[in-house]
């Protein structure tokens, strides 16, 4: 399933840049960022599970915040993008 | 139905700091701004249409990105948060 992960962190302070880092760094395991803040990822609901246990413990919960959007299997229709596009889509495979 | 929109934009220049304001302007009118660049709105299709517009308009297809994805009418288990909470839901009334 699609799982839209999505971040805020003030990144004004070093500590904000790092766990900005680590959550990205966790996140394009699973798929691709979309945007700055903006993590698709495509898992089952045990790699779900785990993601969502690893990424809680990375942030500061008195000043961040992850909200996880569940789209399900049958996501393409449900996605529209403008604009500059960043990165490839998290189920298209990289042919080199 | 509820459409999330993320937004990306360099703000290091005051024109983009000047078209995320104008785009959180547009989103507020219908929903509420979860994340500093993710607001999610309560939509029809019209409505959905009309604010696609207008903020297609407002952004820079060179450099900036906005992201729609739509979550239908029965999204409350489709969203889970973590972490500091910004704001109110965006089907929640406020009695003053």
């Amino acid at each position: 399933m699609l799982v839209l992960i999505t971040y805020d962190v003030n990144t004004e302070t070093a500590a904000g840049r790092t766990r900005l880092r680590k959550v990205a760094k966790q996140c394009v395991n699973y798929g691709r960022r979309v945007q700055n803040s903006v993590f698709e990822c495509l898992l089952d609901q045990a790699q779900s599970l785990l993601l969502k246990e690893k990424l809680s413990e990375i942030i500061d919960n008195e000043v961040d915040s992850l909200r996880f959007y569940y789209l399900g299997n049958n996501y393409e229709t449900k996605v529209e993008h403008i604009g500059i596009e960043r990165g490839i889509r998290a189920d298209q495979t990289l042919i080199l």
